[in-house]
């Protein structure tokens, strides 16, 4: 359990320290990435999962708990090597997990801190920490949640099949792609921990022209990555069989 | 048969849904990608291919009726490990990509509903589905779908002769190239299915605004792509033999 | 001696296809990828060298003069296995080189026919086939194609000293670089045949509202490349006997 | 020792002479990348550092004081195959990485010489050789630096634990990475002698309108890159007896 906590904290922080920091530069006024465009937040949140997944090595780098419901549902046996797959475990996980993306958050915020401390856009300000979508619409955000993190978690889940030497960078590119192409209406959480960790430390810190942390909308990341997770992980075993 | 039918379908709806939904990111007002540029759009689309061909990897992950017809054509004997090529074959994997071009084209659709609920601009809206020439010359546009079917087709069944690890990452990165550097002219098809299938889903959704289909054009990705396919499986044995 | 032509012909006509599309498609009025950018430029020679690699794959897949001389300058036995390093085998390749080189551009024209008939601006029009120096200084521009390409044939030299399972994609990422980087100034022909080949088809071809070739800057892109090859040749063998 | 001085010189010059080109084409008035934004300066640095790595091969390519540190804190018994990990061959790194990083600069202002002397911006011509802070800040700025490199070589030091076949590439995308996510508020030196090489060549070199060197902030980029490594190097052998 240790090693869990150890590695899922250490991986989610660095994975929600890295995307929180490429939307803050792309964002917040002054950083010198302002204006770079959606393609430089594909690809810093796809490299932040790149990075991720290298300090998360020894839990299995899930860093996400839609893979960690995902890889459950599909009856893996193990979440990781040597560490079995049952529900207690799956909570310590999610914990982990959890105060990882929180960590994390604080930790970008602190990197930008002249820049946070220059804005004062407060929605500009809780962008860079959680999702939003770009027409709220709760039913249709939770569909496209759904959609999105079913197709990032049953590629995930069917990466084994077809073997490459590409390590943790098919997972960032994956994200890249998911980001790029269904992006665009909820700003792709596919991870609940990615939005309730930042939203959390959004919330908490003593964030200057901050507005409203929008908890209307938080279950939304969370529901639908979960949704899209327990479809992808009653696929795949059909497709792996195949 | 159906080990064709459940990959091809299923990997041909991932590439198609997450392709038609980078440029519904790119061009629909409101989404969070909107303005992108067209660099954006070539790594949806490569990483499109990338995710689908893991999804697709029981079937050889063709996903396209010019790959299919490429590996008919220079002879190869199996279209993938124990699927023999004959032109019986050959149809129940085009059948399936259609299929499977159409359904992520409707999944796109519902990804991102509320985006194209708000579109009031036909031709916009028609672009997130298929392709259309940047000038309309039906013989021209039927030449560059050739060239750049052919270059495409011609690179896969060369991938062989140069053993990597990089498994999907090859032809995703292949169709980034093919897009930013022959996209130019008519929007790289070189999918039959990748037009016709999202072209019938536009013909048949529900969508707000719509306009025509442009049924006039649609014989062009098809022919294109199937003549360049036919051109590079003749000249791949000649240099496979090399 | 049909080896080397076969692939370098074909290798580096692919190159040059794709390597004048991505300008084609950036520059001429009306092509979809217009105001695509600096970086949409660098990753379609990128991968065009990608591409082109894998298709020239039976000769070494040089596909440009800069690389062969660098190889044996820096006295390697051999052009490829089984391809011995020699004076007259050298020439052989440069001859195929250029008529790939040439032949690609003269398919380039043809994929953006609608969008060369359609362009005006003669300046436009030639940037898309051969490389002009942002401000014209034949020493200063001899110096930086020299520097560009002693980075580029070095790095190409060593790659065997660090082994991976990138393959081709080696190269062309390291060309995405060099255009990004050291492509300001010059346009980073850092190989004679990608410039003359395209200039020859430029001069030859019934294109539309086109100027002159301008043959007086045709040997920088010679010259230069030439210069840096031979002294990447010199200082490779020092660095692997390291 | 000779070792390390070809190699860390030799890879270090071209990592900085790459890096401060993509500046340099990305700000430099009239240069063909001007205006190529900030995700082509990431891709720049990312795939100068991939360059760079290839070259220095001999050395472990560590082309960074933060990447010797990080390994010596860490306990790491050599530096690379065969070169102790003591003192006395630590300075020996960081003095070859500073020369090589001098060099690189000084060819990177030849390559671009045109454009230099075309530029009338003190504070541009500046900001291509070394990096300044968005928002002036030591502390804060001393903390980015700290945070951006303690995760970029915590990553590095790890990389051992998930094997892949990546080679450079790894640590070129990780840079861009970094880049992209925490590079807005400082310009990410993450390396004392990316910045005070390229910073001494400008103070040195006999440039056109240049201004101050701005030694006041030069310390910043050494510290901060410090204190990130040595908090690296601490963390990394926890995680890797994980």
């Amino acid at each position: 359990m240790e090693t869990i906590f150890l590695f899922e904290i250490m991986g989610t922080a660095t994975l929600v320290l890295l995307g929180t920091g490429v939307v803050a530069n792309a964002l917040l006024p002054g950083a010198k990435g302002n204006g770079g465009g959606p393609l430089m937040i594909h690809w810093g949140w796809g490299l932040a999962v790149f990075a991720g997944v290298y300090v998360g090595w020894g839990s299995g780098a899930h860093l996400n708990p839609a893979v960690t419901v995902g890889l459950f549902v599909s009856r893996e046996s193990e979440f990781a090597p040597g560490i079995a797959a049952d529900v207690p475990t799956m909570l310590v996980y999610f914990t982990a997990q959890l105060i990882g993306a929180f960590l994390g958050a604080v930790v970008a915020w602190l990197a930008y801190k002249k820049q946070y401390d220059g804005a004062e856009d407060a929605a500009v300000i809780k962008s860079t920490f959680c999702t939003d979508p770009a027409e709220r619409s709760y039913g249709w955000n939770w569909v496209t949640e759904s959609i999105a993190t079913y197709t990032f978690v049953l590629v995930v889940l069917l990466f084994g099949a077809t073997p490459t030497e590409l390590g943790p960078l098919q997972v960032g590119l994956l994200v890249v792609g998911i980001g790029a192409c269904l992006g665009g209406p909820t700003g792709y959480a596919i991870n609940p921990v990615r939005d309730l960790g930042p939203r959390l430390a959004h919330a908490l810190l003593p964030i200057r022209h901050k507005g409203g942390s929008d908890w209307a909308y938080a279950w939304v990341p969370i529901a639908g990555p979960l949704t899209g997770a327990v479809a992808a992980g009653l696929t795949a075993p059909v497709m792996l069989a195949g």
